[in-house]
């Protein structure tokens, strides 16, 4: 099956618009029609090659809502008509113990990502930029009716990625929770972290935000670059969830938490980080990481989200938008995350 | 009241005899003659001011077994005649959230040292390595009969410092403990491991005290400058023990951790440590710190131990060799722990 797709062609290079094959619909997949797919940094840093040598041309997207327009013979969880997203896996060895737990991300045969990776198949998986996608059922999740689909696509991956590090370190009522940066994770955490009942405290580097980060759910607001933040804040918080990708300070972070609280990091800096022990020993903290989450907890993240009336703000574009909305992405100027209308790339 | 000690003159100066003025036995004080002191590594970092300006003349020791010979009017938790110990800490401010949670190592006014530190009087803390101290008894554990004294004096620093993340992380049956390095802390760490249930490793740069490590309660051991140590035990354990201050290569050991597992620095190198984030978000992985315990949580340690049959290996030394002995673990010669028997100052 032959479909329309966007993608870049080699490292670097402008998505295009293309047609890509999707395989036959297996016993256990689903075939989904696209309707909306979010731009992750990911893509870019895929896109751009940043993550090493990976096979092109690439069809990005791992934040995918559409429908269900057919169904293998053995699949029972998603019928025709059904919406459904796609996050940021798309298989995975099913058998191991973290798979057979939930923990489908952590699989010890590593789990298949949605694009640029090789399918247990052999293929070389391709994502969401694209009209139509083939997935195994049990990697397919049910999206609540009640979500709007174009604000409910970035759910799949800036949702679940701090939705888990959030119920897992216990956000909730009695709780105070720090999220560092106001982007497209930023802005997520924000709103599950208000939702579980969590006191919630933005650090950005400026106040530029501020009103938003109060609309969006967060109780108080404090700009990093002003001197004494730190200060004001030392021991302060169970849980700070760091959704910038560029190194920061770790242990001027770790010195806010109190004891026993977490810095939990969701994406990675390229270099190493440096880190000062005492800052760990200090109140027993820990510096942990957190990748996405496993599918049956992608499901009750949505059902949370759908329960609690929150999703993405999101600035739907069409197809031939997608190279301006990464240059965008990069410059930091998107109120919070872009997704691709692929009714438009015909 | 002046007692006969040993002190550090001024920075890296041996040690020498020496009286010392311990205060009056206040209303909740004890007086306790010193039976056994342990040498500690951190008493060395002191003693050589490793760890900035300080006061001195200091008289270091903070494993301090003795026996009760005088009360203060309001003490009802020890009575004269009682084997007690003294830790690392002897005061707090007893009303932060940390201290009334029992975590007073953590409290958020400072916990007061048992040597070079300003007690809340104002005067400067002297250890261990004295005849006598007195101490507020809130701060004093009673040691169990059955423990031999000498033995028993480790624990309150080595003791308790890898007691308490064990715990804290959940040492027991079904859990796959690693140990790095087997020294004073480590040997402790395997022995209490080992008594919690846990299947017990230990990892160390080579195979020297293999023999020892398996009859101290190791299960495993495995040299980590043999190449493939680090690929054959990937993913292996639910909780690494460091207990080396030097650095280490902190990303090599996190992914010997499986999904939540931890890796807990009980020690601090100087200089900051170097980490790769994707060592942290795979398996969801976590690097945190310890610092001894409470006072609770101590004394819990010394009923632990007396009812498993464990307390440290020791090399019990004479005063005027206490010089030499800090040589011999600079060089680490010693299995385990050095104690002095404070019986010799005269």
């Amino acid at each position: 099956m032959r479909v329309n797709a966007y993608a870049a062609p080699s490292a670097g290079q402008p998505l295009a618009p293309t047609t890509i094959e999707r395989r036959e619909v297996g016993a256990n997949d689903v075939l989904i029609a696209i309707e909306y797919a979010g731009i992750c940094h990911s893509d870019i840093h895929t896109v751009n090659g940043d993550w090493g040598p990976q096979p092109f041309p690439v069809v990005p997207g791992h934040e995918i809502v559409g429908t269900v327009t057919e169904v293998g013979s053995s699949v029972t969880r998603h019928r025709t008509g059904d919406r459904v997203g796609v996050g940021c896996m798309v298989n995975s060895c099913g058998e191991c113990d973290n798979c057979r737990r939930g923990d489908e991300q952590y699989c010890a045969r590593g789990m298949v990502g949605t694009y640029a990776a090789t399918d247990r198949d052999g293929t070389t998986t391709q994502g969401g930029y694209s009209t139509h996608v083939v997935v195994d059922a049990d990697y397919v999740v049910s999206v609540p009716d009640s979500l709007d689909p174009a604000a409910a696509a970035p759910l799949l991956c800036a949702g679940i990625t701090t939705y888990s590090p959030l119920k897992h370190w216990h956000a909730g009522p009695g709780r105070k929770v720090a999220v560092v940066g106001l982007g497209g994770l930023g802005h997520m955490a924000v709103k599950i972290a208000h939702a579980m009942g969590a006191d919630v405290t933005v650090l950005s580097q400026s106040l530029k935000k501020q009103e938003d980060g109060l609309r969006l759910g967060a109780d108080h607001y404090f700009a990093t670059s002003e001197p004494g933040t730190f200060d004001a804040l030392a021991g302060s918080f169970d849980l700070v969830i760091n959704t910038v990708s560029a190194p920061i300070d770790v242990s001027a972070y770790l010195c806010l938490l109190a004891v026993d609280g977490a810095l939990v990091n969701v994406g990675a800096p390229a270099e190493p980080l440096s880190l000062d022990v005492f800052s760990l020993l200090t109140n027993r903290r820990s510096f942990a990481g957190s990748m996405i989450g496993g599918i049956a907890e992608t499901q009750e993240m949505l059902d949370f989200c759908a329960e609690h009336g929150i999703a993405s703000e999101v600035e739907v574009i069409s197809a031939d938008q997608v190279n301006e909305a990464y240059e965008r992405v990069l410059a930091s100027d998107v109120r919070y995350r872009f997704v691709i209308d692929t009714s438009t790339m015909g």
